[in-house]
């Protein structure tokens, strides 16, 4: 039975899904009116052509929002300080926007007096629920309207049927194209040959945020990048605003082959899934975050943040960015960072990320205490007294 | 005051350090007979001319150990089954072989009536602990000797002078180098200038087991891994036995600039050390095995066992290898290989390991339900139910 | 849209829910043919009177099985040996047998050609997953039927009016009760005043397999127990079958008021539920178990094994009795388990278990070495070392 | 080779060997100056003996520090917070006491000019590491006197002969003791009769704090309990200030035979031993804190903080309070706690610690949802799209 509804806030991307959508949620919702809300999230997009394409499509109003600056310094450093990965291998691209995207939309929901809010996430992935947990964060009342668990629409080729069948503007071919996420941070891909993981992905025709390590220059890109408190703040020694720091270091990650990922991974609902990232700047911060971390966090500070990373990973990619254990874990990540200051050397070549010297004032390397050659401070004695005690379990237990 | 020997067995190398330490413990240990012992693990070593050297250094006897394949099957696979990396980046490639080497001589020492076993480590790493925990797991009781922990000489430097006034035969130059360990899995490299992380390595001047990815070929290398319950079996469709197996993918790894590693680690003793890993065919296995565990582990146990993995690893960088610890993870481990069978494909080019496909009998990916397109499976109503219940723990609380 | 089934196997508890569900599912399911299944896993229940009333109830057919056995050995003391309570408490009663019995009625649903099983879990706990998983792990295309999330009935007293229309048998009074799980291992209560944890529940009104603290003995009961691999084989030095044991450590315990939790936990589905618990042969093995674990487990093992309980118990509480992580983590624990043997001595008085002494052949613990008196083994001067070595992480960040 | 020093400053406890230390440090370190610090943290001692004693024993000066209100909320109430217990069980009395202890006397020496820190911990325990790493903490260059690990004292019975000859104010009797430390948080027992795990310790005669269950009053003791942000704030109503709280609940939980623990445990340093604890009052906070917790903590934040609370109790037990590491844990719990407030209703009686309600302004349960009866916000279809979901990882791997 479909809810009451008179007003919808849609979430609308300015495809051939959401530009349905309008139409479809009309039709099936008592003729509501529909407003629509891009989130400018840093995707390559036309979004005067969107804001027209949605009134056309019968939206009585579109706001276009740009979150770019609150998705880096609210959601991606965050994620970047804690050093998670989904699965140790996916920098959660999508899933850091998502709450962001939703949190908006209920503002604008509540200022607009919208009585639903309308997605265009299937009911296959991980999006409608990272969107419809994002949503019931800030009005746990609102009601959810998700189009393709509802409607009889089940392929591409069904939209557009449907779209010539009510007058819907639409793209000039029929061609289908791989499911695409774009943000400042990332872009994925899923479906069509993707969907057969013994298949390797066609790099060259894929790939847009970048070249394949092949295509990439055959000289080495240095670079620098500076960290105060975990989060970048200087590219070659130029201080950049967040935005322009990612897009510097995605246009050189890119530019060399770096951050591609073709990966296998477990979703939220159950089911494996394939999909493909070109994360050029992100890969770049991971690695050289790390690689800050290496010389400035002490060992057992490290050891369990990366146990607690793996979890922190998890809870994002599920939609749990507001959960209060994600909260909890960023106060430990946060509290750790103090320290993690420093300039981070590396060069960029055809995919590859090479280590070229770090420094920190707050290094706790200390080649005094590691060289080879003779020192002041270490005692070799006490190692024989140190490694005594640390194996005294063993010898517990092989002497009995 | 000097325990009181007879007879030891040295762990012998060949080189200037332990040749000096045979001289050395006959002059502090009461003339004792002094027995050498050298593991074959796969180094690029003349193990005649070691033999000769050590009898004429004074050695009594001396036991070459060709330990390869006991090390590959008994030890390093297991570690890539686990997929353990310590701090998520070593290989643990010295890790892995020094408990094995301890209990073969423990098995010498018993054979040939030693008293005592002395070792090269100094008194600043983890491999002192390695090799004593090692030992003493056999035999509690054994006397050990750790000459750096004991004599005057604190740097190469004193150890030629040493040499030369106990007319011990001299490398041709007092030329310094890299502390260097080697085996069939590894090349490390620490000391000199690698002392100062600031400084960016000279690849071309330390490599030995590749080239730089920049000294790699223009072309790509496709290869193909089979795994059979978690262990590789094949390269290219041969089947190979361990050692031609690992010596495969080293030659592959190496001419393709694959598996260096520039890492500033935690070392046991407390202190942040620097290390520059070469490890070719252990990148490219530990990637292929990473990617086969994509299709054929489930969720929860890949998510658990990557947590298990950090700790896994530590146990082995210190010296834990035999602890009751490490082999309860072991059974947990291999319990989640029987079904790691499969095929991966991969192209190596210039440093990338770039995934090519991967196939499995026991694959738990299912295309058609990941699919975009229709399916008859998934009924997509069914994610409303689970959001609001996965949901529910948020719902009591913004409610409230 | 009903499902077409012509033969549904039920799982029958007796009770007024389960007979009202034979008529129910005839009248709503094509008149199909009904089969009971009643697993005995311990229950006070008389199976005689159970076996006639599902014939009276219209049932075809009435299987009675005995698990209590299996029920011991392949689910309980393996729950024992991992040490596993969720949420640090709960001692899994009811999550333990679910799985068994899921498994029992497959195999008898394909004996008896059913084409559905059928269960009377509500939709709001966590049962209807765990039989409903388990159901699945045998035979993932069975029609699973869950009449209180199809029907409209909505309460015990809506029941009641059903069956009375329907002239299925009725309990004597109306009175509603506790809803209760029983079997060997333990009696759980939920529902009614217990749904408010501001109040404490009337334990003399609830209790029924032993009594309250305050009514039990002025004496306390001495107690051994005897282990070997970490199952229990012999209470007071008699060697008792699974069944016997269990028995007698219930009977001792609920005679000493020993075993009641009081507990809001949290459920799969997403809400907090309070529950009260009679465990009392069960809160003496763990105690007892535990005990003997810190004699004989090392350190690193005890420390992991505590971690991964929490995981473990928390897989068995969620229904993934079978789950491949809950089998790896079996071998995990299994392998620690091989030195847990000797004997605990405990008294057991008005609710406390005390520790009176515990002994093992396999004992890690070494009075000589933790004795204030004077030892020959420990050198205290290599504690000097030790410290140095284990401070050394501190000293690199305070000095600099 | 005794350190050059001219001014101790020595941790004194009025007892026989802190008393013959100030001796013997005048004795072997030139007769240097030696100044004494006993810290009330809470003990029962006569500091006005203690001051005349230590000068007696030839002290130059001596400071008694009041300690117990810092300890209780900077120490205790954060490891209360945290849900701490050392191996699951121990409270981490003594713990929780050396860091403060260690930090005021580099205060004092550093005010006093003194050139070393001196500390009668034996080498074989865990305090002599707590104690050292405090003291560096604070002064990483401090000389640290430690002359259990220094002198030829080996027993009680020869530091009274040392007494004896040095004419050093005896105790009247020879009687040895146990080890104990106390302090305001519990009272630790170790060694004589204890060293032996196999035997039940006399409670009569070893307990101090309270009377064991069996001399507990008949009738059971109500108690209340407030809580804000996760510190108790008032017991049976009334606000009291930390010291206050903590001594009520001492003696109501010492008169009802709460908070004794008999353990083996794991020692930092290698060996196993046996403690005999008395925790009255901590006993019952925990299990209040714990209890409003399960009301007020989520699901997937108590799950995880069940997980750190492991590792953070363990970096305590080893002295590692003052690091990085225990201080992001602290910052991690920190945040879950504020809305950990209500109030816990309990009974004490015969060494239980019975719950008899719980109410909390925070409370995450919901009777609504959680009842039997019927409710208007939990729909039970969503639960079958729930289970299918949940369990299509299952129906990947049963179905291939």
């Amino acid at each position: 039975m479909k809810a009451k509804v008179k007003k919808v806030l849609l979430a609308y991307s300015g495809g051939l899904d959401t530009s349905v959508t309008i139409t479809w949620l009309k039709e099936n919702y008592n003729n509501c009116e529909v407003i629509a809300m891009t989130a400018n999230v840093g995707q390559e997009d036309d979004f005067d052509f969107i804001h027209d394409k949605a009134l056309k499509c019968g939206a009585s109003k579109i706001y276009i929002e740009d979150l770019r600056q609150e998705l880096i310094t609210d959601y991606i450093y965050p994620a970047v300080r804690a050093g998670g990965k989904y699965e140790n291998k996916y920098l959660l691209g999508t899933a850091l926007a998502r709450p962001l995207i939703a949190k908006r939309m209920v503002e604008i929901a509540h200022q607009e007096g919208c009585d639903a809010i309308a997605h265009g996430c299937t009911g296959k992935g991980n999006d409608q629920v990272r969107f419809e947990l994002g949503i019931r964060e800030f009005d746990p009342d609102m009601t959810i309207i998700a189009p393709w668990r509802e409607w009889e629409i089940s392929s591409r080729e069904e939209a557009f049927d449907y779209a010539e069948a009510h007058n819907i503007p639409l793209p000039i071919t029929r061609e289908t194209n791989y499911s695409k996420d774009e943000n400042l941070w990332h872009l994925s891909h899923e479906g069509l040959d993707l969907e057969d993981p013994s298949q390797k992905p066609d790099y060259e025709a894929i790939l847009e945020l970048g070249v394949s390590p092949k295509q990439a220059p055959d000289q080495a890109t240095p670079i620098t990048i500076d960290f105060e408190a975990g989060n970048p703040v200087a590219v070659n020694g130029k201080k950049l605003d967040p935005i322009a720091l990612i897009q510097t270091l995605n246009q050189l990650g890119g530019a060399n082959g770096i951050g591609i990922l073709d990966l296998v991974e477990n979703r939220l609902v159950g089911m494996k899934s394939r999909g493909f990232y070109e994360t050029p700047g992100g890969a770049i911060l991971f690695h050289a975050h790390e690689k800050l971390e290496e010389l400035t966090l002490d060992r057992d500070t490290l050891h369990f943040k990366q146990i607690l990373a793996l979890k922190y990973s998890e809870l994002i990619y599920n939609g749990l960015w507001f959960s209060p254990l994600r909260q909890a874990m960023q106060a430990f990540v946060d509290h750790t960072q103090s320290h993690v200051n420093g300039q981070v050397k590396l060069e960029l070549y055809k995919g590859n990320i090479i280590d070229a010297g770090v420094t920190s004032p707050d290094s706790l390397y200390r080649e005094e205490l590691a060289t080879f050659n003779e020192d002041s401070i270490y005692n070799q004695n006490d190692a024989e007294g140190f490694i005594k005690l640390f194996g005294l379990p063993q010898s517990a237990r092989v002497k009995k």
